[in-house]
């Protein structure tokens, strides 16, 4: 049971480039959770480069100096509802929950969103994950059932494939 | 049916300005289809602003100096996997389909995807779309259906609910 103690001490700030393996170690324990640890192909290196290149920003919750949440977002857009911001993970450390961490982190990512003027916010959640489906509905938030993720590795990917007219 | 002689027609190219009320109107013929036309709160207006200050970019299919088909897309990240393009739209007008526009059009994406070095590309497809389906099969993408999608109206969220600890 988390010591309701930590809950006034942790701090949320963008990340800077010290932050970049601890991110990378929240990433890793979601990825465990989520039961698909062997899906992670990134490493803190590749972090780092992409990170300094602008492919995505990073909010960090940290308690006695140690990361133990991250919010990992980047822009994105919608045909239909114009700019967006786009939430790829929320993730607080398991010992850190239900401290107002992860609402936190949220409160964050919706606070860059409205500065960036963006209309709306999108995330993903998984079928099972029940809590975390209680939370969203409890802020408001809309769920969409109806559509399924496609996804292409890039290099795997042969245009010659052109007997397909569509 | 459409006319085969249209095949050999067809040109692929990055968007112009020029070409932005095009779009919006592929954009409006693609909600129709998926029965959400009130859904679309964007307009000719919006696109051309963001699509200048980066947010988006556009390859646009063209046959006789008309838009016929656009894929609309931008940078993203995955926490997983690394650099990403996400596809928000790939549209082709109904009376040009079959004729393989969309698998260029795709084609196109997927190639402006590797010189950005994205590892992974990603989309999304309704459930019930069932030729979409088995074409994102035909050409090796991969579909997972345990993601539900929730989102959030930026302006509609008040940072003072403050009650919900996660």
């Amino acid at each position: 049971m988390a010591d309701k103690q930590k809950q006034s001490n942790f701090t949320i700030a963008k990340a800077t480039e010290k932050d970049i393996p601890g991110i990378f170690d929240c990433v890793k324990e979601l990825a465990l959770f989520e039961m698909a640890p062997e899906a992670v192909i990134t490493n803190p290196v590749v972090y780092l480069e992409d990170w300094l290149k602008g492919w995505f920003e990073v909010l960090v919750a940290k308690s006695d100096d140690r990361i133990v949440g991250i919010a990992l977002y980047h822009p994105a857009y919608s045909s239909w509802k114009g700019r967006m911001m786009y939430l790829d993970d929320l993730i607080v450390t398991e010992s850190y929950r239900g401290l107002g961490i992860g609402k936190a982190l949220l409160d964050a990512f919706i606070t860059e969103a409205k500065k960036s003027n963006a209309v709306i916010c999108k995330w993903q959640v998984l079928d099972w994950n029940k809590e975390a489906v209680v939370f969203y509905e409890k802020i408001g938030a809309e769920l969409d059932k109806g559509w399924w993720n496609v996804k292409l590795m890039t290099l795997s990917y042969s245009l010659w494939q052109s007997d397909i007219a569509v």
